[in-house]
């Protein structure tokens, strides 16, 4: 990845890829997760802080199976199934979890079940030999496959489902006699005394993410796969591949999203909104009926109220807007509330920072606040008031008053076409 | 579609589906048009109104050919040549449609022409067996075909060109014999006493919409020709997969559209204009060698003369802007006109509305608008006037005039640094 | 093209075809490099001015062999290899131009090297038949080409390398008996006396432009590759087909790319930096751990001190910002410096043009600008210093000290609640 940031951190759709995996993992309510880390380790623990996950240290790199075994003391006294998963192999569904699960424990009870898959291109992935019934005949590397082994479509995909009481004992029993001089968990699958199943998934499920080319194919799988359920769910998008949606979105029915649409993680969006194009979403919560953008930015914090606008270049930030209130035009509002039906002008500045604390705006329902105002935190504007266009509103603003913050208007006749001479004067000089 | 909104009145390009077919049949020039529509009437009718078509309503949903004999009515004395078309297929275009009525009344006058097209996945369309002069044999539905007749390409779109007088005589004499208890259209082509032909179409021209998927599908694929089209004619397009086009856009020669471009509805551009990236035009009108963008808004009414310049963040609606005018950042200029040469400062606002009526913003020929300020409308700024940075003006200004609208700049020695050490200690303690 | 710019100049990647093909050859530091060109000569004399490229002019269109003996006089008296390539070949690499000049010297030192390529459609490309060893045997245009010759997948670009000794003494024992009465280049490769090799490169090297679509195809092909080698370098592009590179892009490791980022040329940034949707940068330099956008502009001259950022809806021009200096939203800041940990507030803008010229505007290390403030260039705000929002600063602040201009803030107690029912009853009336 030539990254400083572990790989399996790196985020898809804004979610660590290890996290999308734990949360997989979460929809089986597992009795133990155990994260088996080498380098990076700090990074990995503060990743999974909270998910319940414990973190297992492997110091010398070598091998999966030696990987694997270093969650023996994780796993002390458990006695249930072990899914044998990986972090930069994201995607896999916990429906095909549990159908792993589902398989170890089934008629013949296979001692090892087997994520297998077939890939477009099977380049050089290990095969699978299998009889009808899914009983695996044998595990070979592409390199060491023969023709016919290689003319086979089904992958390895190197999931895999083992009982805990077995799997260490499995473990034990394989070795490193090879050019590597490393420890394969596949090893196991073929140790003699039980036969192991595999079952199979689309390749999409266990694609890998070995570089920042592949994570950014991933990234474009799982977004084609949500915009797809997207419109299947009611929503309209206009043009699905400009849209870019968070691992957490949620869109009511008859959302139109515009192109060009991103949305950050946190979004949750009611029923008959229209984004529109060039908009920025990220922790922010749409009521039924509102609109938005083009251009607007919603930041965390954003409550956008029913048939509420928020129009072109303005930014949202921790602020509650009424329902039908309008910020239509190159504004920032900021740690606010905005009651119902109000206008905010053209180019309104919730001033809410004094560059150590942030500080409150509360604009009352039915206000009109006028263009190009700057309204300094704390501040009060009472319901039905008005403030003039390019006030500087600084002290409480009393309901249905007229607040005015305004110097006296000046003209100079003929002033301007005395400067432009000077001005062409001096230009024609240089 | 999981939609309140009835699936023909989905636009394509910014345009309802059926008003695309519309838009096509009109250029043939019809005697009459009739919509028959069940569900959903009252938004067709609306949506169709100063069209010129009737709507028919189909009270039960009976089969397609029950659906076209609720026309009956509407055609009473027609005695001309029916289209029979869908409004979920909108692109066929007007070409194929006089192709589908040239046939019918050429040579052996077939009784009824239907439109064929050979997907790329034939799937599971009904086939078309038809001999070397088009003459139709069989038609047959996927489930009922052999595996010699699955062989065939050609495909059944659904459309037909019959005669008036022939029509309702034909529909009479199908039956709903059949699993669904449906009357079906196609069931008049094979009836007895006269043939009919087959003609052919590519098969994006008959791409039907039942899923929001498949209305980005044809969005999709309007797009794209539309793109060649626009390159075709002149246009260069940076990146053509991220321009969308809105149904009546209007380009000249030597347009360059930088990526990420917006057409919304009623734009018309004159030759020699650049489109800077994220741009988003709608209603607007830009005359030769202006640039817009990147990051401009021009929203209906926004004319834009020859040689001006919209910058980043600027919105301009209803407003004229003259030969040369600028209003290059984070500006708002609604309802207004700016003169030849005049320059809109950063930050400016046009202070349009009151509440309740919007007022109209004059700007004078080569003036020159300093940043920040707001122009309280109804303004008037005459020719070649200085309005002074921050100005808030509520009166008019006279031509070559300087208007200034400031309060005294104070400085308070030392506060600042005051300041800092009362807020970091009140920091420290909290 | 349907263009008024000539065709080689029109641009890939922010920079005309014909220069990125001379930027190709200057990696093989060649001793003279002419440019024929017919139409259009003035143009393409101002666009080469200052490459060292020689211009001769080709008056009448008699075909490629005809066009290359336009150059006899600007290559008098070079005795060494010529590369003959095309303005609308704008890809080939230098890496291709030195493997033709290699095979030029090597072993049997064939008369000429023509550059072969292998196009996944051959469509109507002439033929290339050569032994294994790549000595042509024929040379074939596609019309003239039977089965089996049609059958060779091995197409000519035209590209060719010839000793300038051999070159004009070939092109004078060409001739134009043809249907087009042309001179034809490639007929000098089959010449009697000695033979020719082929060698072979991909066929998006040689991807010629005739049309708008072809351009717009290159630079389609230019920017696939380009986002390839940023992943591959440690860039993270989320999308990476909606991030546009300009030539001359410059990317460090770990720089995240958020969807929808224009570059144009002239843009280095340094490592950790995340650039964030909708970003327009250009000619602007970003150091380490910045944080830009979304929906920022930079434009030429922006210099982004370390750590510091810029915000939405923000335009920098030729100024600096120091390390974690802040602008975070709703800026225009031009011909300016920022020093370090200075915030800018929502709204400021740099006042730098007075209709005639620019002004600077410094900041110093530490300043807070409140919102919605103009500063009025020339400006100096002393480090530290505090600008009160929405101030107007015409005049030097003082370092730490508090700078205020503002107006006093008057209510109107009822004012507004009487102007909504005057309002109201005058829109009752309308």
């Amino acid at each position: 990845m030539k990254s400083a940031l572990h790989k399996v951190l790196h985020p898809i759709a804004g979610r660590p890829m290890l996290l999308h995996l734990l949360a997989s993992v979460g929809e089986l309510a597992p009795e133990r997760q155990v994260v088996v880390v080498g380098a990076g380790r700090d990074q990995v623990e503060k990743a999974v802080a909270g998910t319940g996950a414990i973190v297992a240290v492997q110091e010398q790199q070598l091998g999966t199976g030696h990987a694997v075994a270093q969650a023996h003391d994780a796993l002390a006294g458990f006695a249930g199934d072990v899914l044998i998963l990986y972090g930069d192999v994201p995607l896999v569904s916990s429906a095909t979890m549990r159908a792993m699960l589902d398989r170890l424990s089934r008629g013949d009870e296979p001692r090892a079940v087997v994520l297998g898959f077939r890939p477009d291109d099977a380049a050089a992935y290990g095969r699978i030999i299998a009889d009808g019934q899914g009983i695996i005949e044998k595990m070979v590397e592409f390199k060491d496959a023969s023709e016919a082994e290689r003319a086979v479509t089904l992958c390895n995909s190197g999931l895999m489902a083992v009982r805990a009481t077995d799997l260490f004992v499995l473990l034990d029993q394989i070795g490193n006699d090879n050019a590597a001089g490393e420890y394969y968990l596949p090893d196991i699958v073929m140790l003699p005394g039980a036969t192991s199943a595999v079952i199979e998934t689309d390749a999409w499920e266990v694609a890998g993410v070995n570089s920042r080319i592949e994570l950014a194919g991933v990234e474009a799988m799982w977004q084609a796969r949500r915009r797809i359920d997207a419109m299947r769910e009611g929503v309209t998008l206009v043009a699905p591949e400009t849209v870019f949606f968070s691992h957490d979105t949620v869109l009511g029915r008859d959302v139109v999203v515009e192109p060009n649409v991103v949305f950050g993680p946190g979004v949750t969006v009611a029923d008959d909104v229209t984004i529109h194009a060039f908009s920025h979403l990220e922790g922010a919560t749409v009521a039924s009926g509102a609109g938005i953008g083009p251009y607007a930015r919603l930041r965390p914090g954003a409550d956008i109220g029913p048939k509420a606008k928020v129009g072109n270049f303005v930014e949202i930030k921790k602020a509650t807007l009424g329902e039908g209130a309008k910020a239509n035009h190159l504004s920032y509002i900021g740690d606010a509330s905005v009651g119902a039906g109000a206008n905010i002008g053209a180019g309104t500045i919730t001033c809410n920072y004094d560059g150590f604390f942030k500080y409150k705006t509360e604009i009352g329902a039915g206000a009109f606040i006028g263009s190009n105002s700057a309204l300094v935190a704390p501040a009060v504007i009472g319901d039905g008031a008005i403030v003039a266009a390019g006030s500087v509103v600084t002290r409480p603003v009393e309901a249905d008053s007229l607040c005015l913050v305004r110097a006296e208007q000046m003209g100079k006749v003929g002033w301007a076409a005395a400067f432009r001479d000077r001005m062409k004067a001096k230009k024609a000089a240089k």
